[in-house]
This record gives C-alpha cells, structure tokens and sequence, in this order.
C-alpha cells in the first residue's frame, strides 16, 4: 500500500462518500489544539462506507451477479449494505448476536439479509454462506481495498490542516489506521500517528509490545463499552502496516471513553459512539507525549444506543 | 435590505465563521428529502456568530475603543463576546436570569462582563449602560446588519442544494428568518421559506393572521422549551422584511420540538438546541402543505443542557 492506492480510492469513492468536515474543539491543551475529523458525520454515521465502497465499484458484474457477504459487529454491515443496495447487489451480513439493536434494525434497513451468530463462528459462518453461494467476501479490514478506502480519511485531514502534529485513530481490526497512516506519513512524515484501544481490547498494545501480532479472546475484548473495537486481533496486513508507519499506541480506560462522548457531544456538538469517543480519549489520556501543535481525534462514527447517550449525559 | 447586501456581508464574514454543512437526512418524506443546515456546527454552536461578527467588523476604531453591549438569551450574547473577544473589544451582555446555566458559564468565559435582569428590563438596562459608558448598542436582531449576517445562511443553502424547494427556519426576533428569505427568494423566487414558531410562543403566527405586528408577554413566551425563541415580538425591521419575502408561518407543538431534538441527535448526528430543533418540526407538522422536492431545515444551534438532552433521549 501506497499513497497512490490511496489517492487512487479518494478518485473512485468522490461523489459517493461524503467529505467530512474537520471541527476544531475548545477541548485540549493550548499549544496542542484537538480537532475533530467528524465520520460521524458520513453517510450511514461512520467512516465505514469509503472502504466498502472502494471495494465494491472494483467488482466484475459477474462477481457482482453473485452478491457480497461479510461479517461485522455493526458499521461495516451497514456500509456494506449501503453501498451493495445503491449498487444492486445482493448482500448477507453474519453479525454477533450481541450487537446492540439500533445497528441491526439499521442494517436490516438497507436491505440485507442478516445471519445471527456467537461471535467466535462469525468467519466459519462467512466460509460456509460463500461456498453455498458464490457471494464475494469483502472483509471489513484486512484486505488492501477496504484500507484504501479508510486512508482518504488521512487525506482529507492533511488538506484541511496542513501543519498537523498528532492524529489520534481508534483501532479494532486496524483498517482505519493503517490507511490513515499510509497517507499522513507519505503527505507529512513528522506527523505522529498514535492508534488507540480500549486497554479491555489493547491486542494491538499488546502485541507493539512484544513485536509480534497477538489475539485476544472475544470474551476479553466484549468487556469494553466501545462495541466496535471488539475485534480479537488486527488484521496480518493491518499489523504489517501499522509496524511500519504507526509511531505510537495508547490505551484508554472505559471510563475516560465515556467522558469523551459526552466532551464531544457537548462541544463539539456531534455524536460519537463509544468506538468513535475513543480517540478523543487517547489524545486526553496521552498526557506529557502529546507534541506541540496541532491535533486530530478521528471520531469514527456516531451510531449509538439512545440510552447509552443519555446514560453518559446523565 | 437586497440579496448585495447579503452578499457584501459574505465577503466580510468569510474567515471569521465557519461555512457549516448541509446534512441528508432519513427523516421526512421520500418525495420531499429533508436536509438539515447545521448551524449547530458554527463556531460558538449558532448561527448568531455570523451577524454579530457582520456588526463589528463595520465599527469605526471610536466605537471600539467604547466597547459594546446588547441583551440576549443565549446565543447572540455567546456569540457577540466572541466576535468582540476577538477583535479586542469590551462586551457588556445583559442577560435575563432565568438563562441556562450553560449559557451563562459559556459567555462568561469569552471574557464578557454579565448583566443578570428580569427579562423585562432587558432594554432599559441596556439603554442606561449605554448612556453612561458611551458603549454601541448591537441588536440580537432589529438592525440590518445583523439580518445581512444571518442571511448568508440562505446563500449558502442555495449553492449546496440549488433545487430547495422550502425552507424551514425558527424565528425569535426575526432576523435569521429575514436575512434568509431575502437571499433565498432572490436567488430562487420559487422556494417557499416557512417561518416556524413554538405554538407557547407564537406572537408572530398571530401577527400573520391579523396583518400588523403583535408583541405577546414574556409571561407567555417564557412558557416554550425552546428557550432562544422567547423573543416577545419580531422587530420592526424585521416585520417588514418577513411580510415581503416569506411565504408561510407555522407553529409547532413542545412535544414535537422534543421529538425533533431526539431525531436529529439520532438520525443527522448533530445537537440540536430546542430553539435549534423547532425548524425540523415544523417541517414534520406542515403535512400535506409541503411541496415535492427537498427540504432544508435550519438548525440554528446546539448549546443546549445536558440534562434536558439526556431527558430527551431517555
């Protein structure tokens, strides 16, 4: 991966995902101010639509013929819905049954067909429905499209704010942050990119540590209120991408999480779901590594249990 | 006031104010889409920051040097010891003391001298301190350049979605509703602009029906959730501009300024304000006196309680 693939994916997805503005924040140190890349405010409420659309407008219409599957604890079930329903494509989305209600009803919407399962039987269950079917796989990170697609975000945020020091990116199976990276450091190499885990999720934190890739179980990594960074590893090209252009990654605590969805909502006035509070959390819990300049939390999507909103508002 | 002069604010203002976005939504009818003008987003979380900064930049260096003051509720006070902060002028801000909290501690913190008054004495304290400091009265609303600052709202309505087809904006004093009708109807004649009111504060909805401008008592008026929009009368000015260029006034009730609050938060991801949301009901209470073709509701600001927003939501 390039900043050509990159800006090759910004050319192909224009005019079907939305260019999310770039919000500054009274939040944060003076000679540090945070910004916000607002992917809440992208269509279908995360980031999540510039991979899969990058992904599907690459398919033969035979593939296409055949229809897409995918497995996904929410947002890239509904971007993918999305995007296969504008594309007329057939889509089948394998979901843990303890994804939160507001992104099923939210998928079934768009028209997919959802398959229930435990979490741990989530690829299992993908291999089976496309050996039945034919349906194309289209992963929700570890694959070199969806990457693509998630690295517009970092060109997007260079361009709005060319001397930016830090940007902060929340990391599940790390397909938001390789990309990112991949085009911040090729745009702008003294810009530190920092991913951020919640430290009931932190396989990535562990394994930086360690220097090899490592998993965690699904019961660890469900304890943490961020429902989107359940993900029990990076993805092997994730991980290959992060070692080589991620300069740092910081864990968050689940109650400094909630304290950023509710600093978000309240100034800068956008939802940010509990995987989306995330960054925001880091850049707050960073502290003393926090250069000078300029910062940007990516706040990966809003879609949000309402009780869970007016719990933390509360 | 013509659509130059709206434009001539424009050019003055750009820098200063953010150009907000013009958010698709999932709300409203499928043959009459409903986007939402985030003004919510605008630096300070209103739009009151456009025609503020519109005023100031015009004062002579004399002016300066004397400071400024005016009474608001909210937003154009936050809004005016920004734009003042900012150009380093002193502000006075006469406030009513049944003002939310979070409105007091926001303009407070923008470095502007509070004065708290029974709402009713609004003017008359503004009227002595201006006597006795020789400090520049700046209206919240009843002054043209304050309409012309509001109304580069409509300009840019018009360039994101150049086939609106009605616009529906909440009116307090009237100036947003004024600058935006005379933009819009000049540049698009055919476009309705709708007027919307809390139905607890509906002094020009009864204005309207009876052709000359009435004042209710903010007795009445204090009554509404919708805490910006409790303005006793629209201004003269304002009046004036409203009976030439807008096409409709509608009145929403508290139960459906809620609704709409907890629909934008859910659905376009942004906050809105109970005066911010009345725009969004009164597109969904106008039922079949809506047109074909899309709709834009103007969400005027986001600052709102967190606790009202949290009931909301609940």
């Amino acid at each position: 991966m390039d900043l050509a693939d990159i800006e090759a994916a910004a050319d192909r997805i224009a005019g079907l995902v939305r260019r999310t503005p770039l919000l500054s924040t009274q939040l944060g140190r003076d000679d540090a101010p945070l910004h916000i890349k607002a992917e809440t405010l992208q269509i279908g409420g995360s980031f999540k639509l510039r991979g899969a659309t990058n992904a599907l407008v690459q398919l033969t219409s035979d593939d296409r013929s055949k229809g897409v599957v995918t497995h996904s604890s929410g947002n890239h079930a509904q971007a993918l819905a999305r995007a296969a329903r504008d594309l007329g494509i057939a889509a089948t989305i394998v979901m843990p049954h303890n994804t939160p209600r507001v992104k099923l009803a939210a998928t079934a919407a768009l028209g997919a067909e959802i398959v229930l399962v435990d979490a741990a039987q989530r690829a299992s269950t993908v291999e089976r429905l496309r050996k039945e079917t034919g349906a194309v796989f289209v992963p929700p990170f570890d694959d070199a499209a969806i990457i693509a697609g998630q690295g517009t975000v970092g060109l997007e945020i260079v361009a709005d704010l060319p001397d930016v020091a830090t940007v902060f990116v929340p990391v599940s199976g790390g397909g938001l942050v390789s990309g990112i990276a991949v085009a911040v450091k090729a745009l702008r190499p003294q810009t530190r990119v920092v991913a951020v885990e919640p430290a009931l999720a932190a396989d990535l934190a562990e394994g930086w540590q360690r220097g090899e890739r490592v998993q965690w179980d699904s019961a660890q990594t469900g304890r943490t209120i961020a429902d989107g960074l359940r993900v029990t590893s990076v993805g092997e090209l994730n991980w290959r991408h992060i070692r080589e252009y991620v300069d740092d990654v910081v864990t968050v605590q689940e109650d400094a999480i909630r304290a950023a969805m509710r600093a978000v909502l309240l100034d800068a006035k956008v939802v940010a779901e509990p995987s989306g509070a995330v960054a925001v959390a880091g850049y707050s819990s960073y502290g003393d590594s926090l250069a000078a300049g300029p910062a940007v939390a990516v706040v990966s999507g809003g879609n949000v249990d309402p009780a869970l909103l007016a719990e933390v508002l509360a």
